[in-house]
């Protein structure tokens, strides 16, 4: 096999990794952002799959349930993030933490990055509380 | 009894449940700190003990172990909070985090803040787990 | 009188307190966050009457026209804090701070944080004078 | 001549560099939040012209191009700046860089800053992508 | 007198009122940074000068001592910007402020920043404090 | 061949590749860079090399003149990156940026993230510069 084809392969075997990473954790909200990505640039859209899902998601050194805790503290800390705190938020549901978990991650996050980082986290979190609820 | 004295009453009860809160996760580290700061200004080192420790920390609703992922994921994030990023290395170790879950929600974060943001908290894990080596 | 109930009634004290530094300051504005807030969070509802209100703002070492002015900076310098930056927008102007003053402000933050930090809370800052216009 | 007379013409000298390079770098765009920030703040709109285009635009030292490409880099790390984000990248390809290089910019940036910066970052640029073409 | 001419009386113009205006306000401390700054690069020790100094703080629309409480807060929020945090504590006693006020603000920063950006800020403060003990 | 076998062959391409690229861009300092890191984190070194380097910059969208260009741009901006700036200074001088180009992305800096971050910049350009001169 010639080693263009063998990265082609590999590729593809990160990149469906990956993509089943991204559908267990982040689901439909995950997948849409994706979709919308691949129009404008297709390359990150791969690498987005590829490097978060595919290489670090997928690692057994940390479970799932703790990954979403670091994620929705460090997306909340950002303060400019809300799309993809939203998404972790979500996700954080799907890999089983409690809203009451969530609020209180973003409570905690008052302490190191401010009240204008918690509120507006706490915003975010209010939505995609209220969009699971008319969803189901 | 009084308002004035029933505040302070309560003060030092909150304050009393804050240092314990301290002393159990962050151990030596934070309270040497408190020590320097108490110097410059006591009612700053007085407010850090009050309100993350005896208001946050000492909720019940999330678990120290998710406390600290979500704290060490924040102070890295932040890039310029080592000292701060350091104690609560400590206290990760301290609650029950290994080293190497330490080092995967570090390596996690160069997905959200970026390459620099992961390889310096690695040097600050480095340093933490060096001095605790030679220490015992 | 058992300390759950001296608890109880200190902090009701100290909400007390937090929440009539709010309405002096922040004014309706303030309040409606808080309303918002109370429904999702009403434990981070209470904690930032409580800490930022009733614990620093009710502080006599520095007078309010003053700390409305760090609150703005610091707001301003944020640069993802645009709902905080408009509350003490309004904050300031409530506390005798002028437009001309509040606008120099922003102007002075191009040097610390850069021209978009500038021109994002000059945005702000009318949207809060033309909205006091429309009202009176 | 008085000082003042002289001053008065020198601003307007560097005032009228100022602007015309603002016209050259970002046509339409950049002229507009100019007069929109003029109502609120006729000072900043001048510092604006004066200091980013009438001072370091017009040296010589680095050909527009790259400082463009300088110029994404900082307003997408920055994270909060999508409206000069956006100035920016009509700016760009006003300058010479095609869709292409500009989208490669912004992958980059996901080594930097993280990838919610540049995800971020790429909506925008579809946004300005999807605005020229509608145009033309 | 040509344009040229005109030009570089003008610069000095400003250039003069920007560096008596950083003496004024910054003494010693800032005029050493411009010293070291001149070495590697001149223009941007002018830009200093002239920018800041010479545009923006010689501005009558806001008084000294509220511009020092504003740049306080702003380099605080930063976090990173140590040196020129430590210039502006300096600043801000030549212009009036006293310890505890600067003190207060850097308290105020919890609210908005969080704690990390405050403990630090004070350490800066603390040295700032005892340098000058010392010196005198 | 197996898909395990697949993958590690794969790795270890990408790994080459990604090293390949290091030592090419950033000599001796960015390969002194990754030998530390190995020590505490071979993970993080090898992701390191094989995200950034590997796949990022390899790519032929954007020449290496330009992609320093916006390193530059990019850490200077974060505030924090100071040790990641410094290593790209090197780069871009590796890859044919002179010096004056580097100080004028510094001093371009100053607009879109405030004098301190282009302040401290110019500093670490200093140190980089000087520490060329002193080798050679």
């Amino acid at each position: 096999m010639s080693t263009v084809t063998d990265k082609l392969a590999m590729q593809s075997e990160k990149f469906k990794k990956g993509l089943e990473k991204l559908k267990e954790i982040d689901g439909e909200a995950g997948e849409n952002i994706i979709e919308t990505l691949k129009e404008v640039s297709p390359d990150l859209a791969r690498y987005t799959i590829e490097y978060p899902f595919g290489d670090i998601y997928s690692r057994p050194q940390l479970d799932l349930r703790s990954r979403e805790i670091a994620a929705i503290a460090a997306l909340a800390t950002l303060g400019f993030a809300t799309p993809q705190l939203k998404v972790h938020i979500h996700a954080g549901l799907n890999v089983g933490l409690s809203e009451t978990e969530i609020k209180e991650i973003i409570i905690q996050m008052s302490v190191y990055a401010g009240f204008p980082v918690a509120l507006n986290a706490m915003n975010a979190a209010k939505e995609v509380f209220d969009a699971r609820k008319t969803k189901s």
